[in-house]
């Protein structure tokens, strides 16, 4: 036997069958149609348009020289920042001590799921990577699938029954919420947390509350189920969205004083395995969570933005006729083409993944298919990252546009026409 | 119950008990030490004592805007620099598609150990993280304690009974070799390591090549076991330790084409993690791998300076009474001090925890005893890490010798005179 023949007998179970994700794939299908000459609307990779603000990048250039190993827990002065960052806008007092730093929040969540030995809870739709680390783990998974009328997000009551339905009280789970959320792009309510608050107490579950997208709620109006969970809620940001540096890997979890011990083993797995943080990136995020008036304006331009075009999108796929919910934050859309289910049934076209392969090859519009966040194959549902556009040009004309001022059609077909195009092969595609 | 009682019921048995690296642990008493005002010598991490070279620092400003996302596997342009300088340095043809870059040599390795389903075999004394992962993931793990007349390498024939010994020939073993070697110092030769080459072809054996101190050969004559092994060998290399960016985090494995079903699933598990390294980071990464002359010139003189004080801090030791082999490459010293066993039993000190906690007591040198890389307790040995000196100024006065010299005794007193004085107090307390 050779060592490839070896891995028949030495490939661990758990990572059998598993392959990369779900945007990785329609990236390289993209690349071979780009290769082929034709143009592509890259609406299936979730990656922030805008640059990473001036300072922040001075920043990192200003701390180049920086090579120490740093702490594994994180750099104290950044674990600094995010605690009062966090503090100030949940009004609630977090402490440095309770941060913790990582390359990417996914990692941390890897590192949790790795710690916390529990069943992950997850309502669906969700991001790509919860089902698949739990998977690697071996941990077992709960999928509670959640309906558009409750628009894609976990209703209280379901949650409730659901938690009732496995007859384990003390059952150790992980629920994750993901809000501003990622694909559907809406938000929890102040009350809906509060409910869910309550079953997560009554039951004692770990919340990871996802909130990677909460700075780019589109009125500025994000709210942590931490305000009305303290005890149980551990909060996960990072730079990646907000800051628009996706490829610096840089993520943070803020913990309540009672799961310490999960923040401490953490904290040992992360010497184990990562050891820390990339130093000079470590640095320069300081002064991205420090905040200040450049970093205020970013933001504020960033959300202007993305509401205005996130909602023009939502109008023009509404108006086609097909079912979906605006968006409260963040940069994605979740449409249903169910309305169309006979019309594309007639084209040879029954489930979401066709649906995108279909789209692609005709309009050149990348999506990826309701499958990939955890929803049933045959559903018609798809995610829409309306981000291919020039985020920098973007912000310049935004700039020039008082910020009380609403943005205009004319601004949206200037600075994002390109998706404005897309989304309308999408409709065009949809009658024909 | 409340949540801080939950830890009872759902912390994952295989992190209980689990600690911080012992690095750590000696960094935190040195600090408490110095808050006291006393002199601290840290000879306890292990930490390249250089300045990144400047054309890697001015690569990463260059490319500190750089924000997209990178593929799991890493920048093609680094992965075909590492390929090319694997290459050029062992006289194989190494292809950019067998290589991965990690946050750091530690992720992949724990990755590896991850995907790979096997029982862990470590010569010892070993580094600090390579039992723990395996403790943490949940594997077999085989320890093979090496004596010091083997200059603590695991020898051929040991090697092959260990394995016999087993009554499992097809078990799935993975081997970690490190050499130069942390914590001591040394190195296999072409001979030793074409017989291990035999072992492990015998067995199947999957071995990976921790070569992290490989560019650090004192005399630039590294050797890799892919050599002998082409086909079994994982290369482990890497920023830390050559390119003096153990803080940035940067790591690399080179694959055999028989081992790709590993680097595809390392691929995926590293898309599911840590998503993709730090961009800025590996785009200055290309910069450190392809070289050049300012690199050339870097690495001359870290050597020469590394191997000169090394020798001598084992000249002193030796005279002392001290077990200890020189140094070959690397950073570090592993002494035993079996020799003065009595005299420090009638001390009070009997194992090699306590003669590091008196001797930093006492003298203010910190080193890590043999037990934290896997040593029997009662062992006598500890590590010395060389390096508590300021590295820039060290290169800036080296720079001032022609390269065809040795460096004198004074340049070792003006350069490193900490470390000698450390190494002084050492023997006089020994003797005291």
């Amino acid at each position: 036997m050779n060592m490839k023949a070896s891995k028949e007998v030495s490939l661990n179970m758990n990572v059998r069958g598993l392959g990369q994700s779900a945007t990785l794939a329609v990236n390289a299908k993209s690349k071979a149609l780009l290769a082929e000459g034709k143009t592509v609307y890259k609406l299936g990779l979730g990656q922030s348009p805008f640059p990473v603000p001036d300072c922040v990048e001075q920043a990192l250039k200003d701390n180049a020289h920086k090579n120490d190993y740093l702490p594994a827990l994180g750099l104290p002065a950044l674990r600094k920042a995010v605690a009062e960052w966090h503090s100030k806008q949940e009004g609630l007092d977090f402490k440095p001590e309770h941060v913790l730093i990582g390359p990417g929040s996914k990692e941390l969540m890897f590192n949790l799921q790795l710690v916390y030995y529990g069943e992950l809870m997850v309502p669906t739709p969700c991001w790509v990577s919860y089902v698949p680390q739990a998977r690697i783990i071996g941990r077992p998974i709960s999928l509670i699938r959640t309906p558009f009328v409750d628009r894609w997000h976990v209703n209280p009551t379901a949650l409730e029954e659901h938690c009732a339905s496995e007859d384990d009280d003390y059952r150790p789970r992980l629920l994750v919420l993901n809000y501003p959320g990622n694909p559907e792009g809406c938000t929890y309510s102040s009350e809906q947390l509060q409910r869910i608050a309550e079953v997560a107490r009554a039951y004692r579950l770990v919340v990871l509350s996802d909130e990677i997208y909460g700075p780019l709620h589109h009125k500025n109006e994000h709210v942590s189920i931490a305000r009305y969970y303290p005890e149980g809620t551990i909060i996960s940001n990072g730079l990646s969205k907000w800051c628009g540096a996706g490829g610096w890997r840089l993520g943070t979890f803020t913990f309540p004083p009672d799961l310490d011990w999960l923040l401490e083993k953490m904290g040992v797995v992360g010497s184990q395995t990562f050891s820390s943080v990339c130093a000079p990136i470590q640095y320069a995020a300081v002064a991205a969570y420090e905040g200040g008036a450049e970093i205020e304006d970013y933001l504020a331009h960033a959300r202007r933005i993305l509401g205005a075009l996130g909602m023009r999108c939502s109008e023009m796929l509404n108006e086609a006729g097909v079912l979906l919910h605006d968006p409260t934050g963040g940069i994605y859309l979740f449409p249903d083409f169910d309305p169309f289910r006979e019309k594309l049934a007639a084209r040879g076209i029954v489930n979401g993944a066709m649906l995108c392969d279909k789209l692609l090859e005709d309009t050149g519009v990348a999506m990826l298919p309701g499958r990939a966040f955890g929803r049933p194959t045959r559903e018609l549902t798809a995610r829409i990252a309306y981000v291919d556009f020039d985020g920098a040009k973007a912000l310049d004309l935004s700039r020039e546009i008082g910020l009380d001022q609403p943005l205009s059609e004319d601004y949206l077909s200037e600075a994002c026409g390109n998706i404005l195009e897309a989304i309308g092969l999408i409709c065009d595609w949809l009658k024909g």
